[in-house]
């Protein structure tokens, strides 16, 4: 039988250089979450099929990889669905939902969790889009109040700013709105809630298109013309800074409750003072995200200059409780992890400045037992000095070897033959 | 539709506290190999189904999760091989074959690898047993000599002083022996290489079953009483502390190269002087190890007082070449993580010792949000210095509340309310 040599389609070998840059990377988000309390937890790979169709997967749910059911062997006249009654999570969104349903005597209320863990979609492959990858969900479960998305943004702009500043990048934005704003601007302009969803699908592409765009797109919808007219003439008040209070004056107190406006202002000034100076504070009324599921404030994190957001979230009050038929408030942040890696790998991201001092010994292989202890005792007493050493034959290509050593860090290296003094 | 709120069968939901054990175990085994010169690696979950059948997987090969083909829906006549082309990898030894096939060019040589994640079985799950765990391996692949052993079992010692003298183990049983000195008593003693096998198989059970029983295991099976007589003999011999030269000499020279021996003792005088004082080095002939693709050095650990092994391995330099077609060195060990964890959850582990100060401020519904902003300057400034800190909303029950912030740890936990003064 042939063996298959490279990875399953869409899927990764992780070599060591590209293991210290993703490890290093978890490792501080880790770190940073924990300082704000956040708890680890985990969920299995798999999660029962009905848990992952049905719901708010969206296009996701299309991708599933199902999983045989064991021992299960095709018969005549069988549908798909009896064989498999399983399938790989497609995100950690649904089986957070599970997780809580099925600990929440056991969990702290509110519960500040920290998911890191794998996710597989059957999609096209292509450049930067794998079939397995890991995700970096953050949520706070059972806080309605606005503390939830202060220590959610203040965290998330903190492990950002930890992790860019290695390779010199400080500069960030947040981008903060309310979908109750969106709401709210929408139907002061004159349209119907069932126009929003398409309304904002447009909206959201005014980085892009421009606000002519944007009006050319609605009118296109054949929307209103004067609903039209008045939502750009909203959105034409937009200016750089603006306060959200501020603008929400603009759109009438009609349509939207007060507290929306000061909750804002309010998350804002907490937030100020707890993130980098080099981290930009931005209340964004043309700010969308695309899951249906976000009740409240929505957020996301773009790096200055580059062109796409690198961590999104928001407030999701009406998910987590589904499985267990209760509300519970939920406000959460996910985090582009495999995009951070991608673009630390591209600015050459080294471990230089972390890495402790690595020393190997390559050790001909007429050294006699003796000597071999002697190099082993020294190897010891490096280790427990912190170092990292190796021990290892010297090989026929020593100049390859020797070579390959130093790529990896390694700065001493020593050849030790039978008459090789050591001290 | 109706929600599953449990986990797929035999599959864990992981706890905060059980996620701060899990995390500290794979901390310091990361950690401590770190400083042998072992670079972590990582395959994907997924295995093209024809590596992982047919292969030395053994009894794991009836056990693979397989994974439906993209898109493909069930038509008539098919089989379910045309369905399923991928599974989920049982081991992370199969895997680690074609990894290193796949990207021996970019690799390293000597490799020292170290991978940790999850593998999955669809075995009946049972105490103990899941069907999504997580594995944990060493290997010094393309190392022909004994440093890979050498370097193998004194980062494996290391570890595991490190990680139970938290709960204050600290003796444990390295048991090495090597698959030709079994084969050559078994040899000397006229059993025939067909026998070999299942002579070893009732070899192994002797910590069990005692001498005698050996013996009238292997009398039952009917070979030849001399054989057995002779066999027995020479297990007769073994004393504690024997030396593998003194015993290697009873077996008698045509059986066995003399560098076997040397060797043995070679590893055994370096391991010495490389590990803990109270751990102990055992030459011992009676160590079996099941995997048949085992060439050479095998070696188990044990704690003393426990009736198993908690991590096991050997060398297999025909193994890793198959994916490549070429003879590849390669020396490993496995370690027993999940019964690491659950010894050390047992034995009543807390992180007590590693724990950083946590501090817990519960803030009043009604305190405004000027106050607020103070309550998160100063959770700033304490999380700068390095404490813990977690600000979330002072529930009804606030008893409870507090209750459960001490259970994980938290030692100051402070009410806010409006007229709350703080410092």
């Amino acid at each position: 039988m042939k063996f298959i040599t490279t990875p399953v389609k869409g899927m990764n070998d992780f070599l060591p250089e590209d293991m210290r840059l993703r490890e290093h990377v978890l490792g501080l988000i880790r770190e940073t979450y924990a300082t704000y309390g956040f708890d680890q937890i985990e969920t299995p790979a798999m999660e029962h099929i009905e848990n992952l169709t049905g719901r708010q997967g969206g296009e996701n749910e299309k991708l599933i990889f199902k999983v045989l059911k064991r021992g299960r062997e095709l018969e005549k006249g069988m549908e798909t669905g009896e064989l498999a009654d399983c399938g790989l999570r497609y995100d950690l969104t649904v089986p957070l939902a599970r997780y809580y349903a099925n600990n929440k005597n056991s969990l702290p209320t509110p519960l500040k969790a920290l998911q890191m863990g794998s996710v597989w979609r059957a999609d096209k492959p292509q450049k930067g889009r794998f079939r397995q990858f890991t995700q970096c969900d953050i949520d706070i479960i059972g806080d309605g109040s606005i503390m939830a998305e202060i220590e959610l943004i203040a965290a998330t702009s903190k492990m950002l700013t930890r992790i860019f500043s290695e390779v010199g990048i400080r500069e960030f934005t947040v981008h903060i709105n309310d979908r109750r704003i969106l709401k709210a601007m929408a139907a002061s302009a004159g349209f119907t809630p069932e126009q929003y969803d398409d309304v904002f699908i447009i909206l959201d592409k005014m980085d892009k298109i421009g606000l002519e765009g944007v009006k050319e797109s609605l009118l296109k919808k054949e929307y209103d013309p004067e609903a039209v007219e008045s939502y750009i003439g909203l959105l034409n008040q937009i200016t750089p800074g603006i306060k959200c209070g501020e603008f929400c004056g603009r759109i009438g107190g009609e349509y939207l409750d007060g507290r929306v406006a000061s909750n804002m202002d309010a998350i804002m000034d907490s937030v100020s003072c707890m993130i980098d100076p080099s981290v930009r504070l931005e209340f964004d009324p043309t700010l969308v995200r695309g899951m249906s599921y976000y009740t409240g404030t929505i957020f996301e994190i773009s790096i200055d200059g580059y062109n796409f957001s690198i961590a999104g979230g928001g407030r999701y009050d009406e998910m987590i409780g589904r499985f267990s038929n209760q509300q519970v408030p939920a406000c959460g942040f996910s985090i582009g992890f495999e995009r951070i890696v991608t673009i630390l790998k591209d600015l050459n991201w080294t471990d230089e400045g972390n890495r402790k001092e690595r020393r190997a010994f390559l050790v001909d292989e007429r050294v006699e037992p003796g000597k071999l202890l002697e190099v082993f005792k020294l190897a010891t007493a490096m280790r427990e000095q912190g170092m990292i050493v190796t021990v290892q034959p010297l090989k026929k290509n020593a100049k390859f070897q020797v070579e390959t050593l130093e790529k990896c860090g390694y700065r001493e290296i020593r050849k030790v033959y039978s008459d090789t003094l050591l001290q």
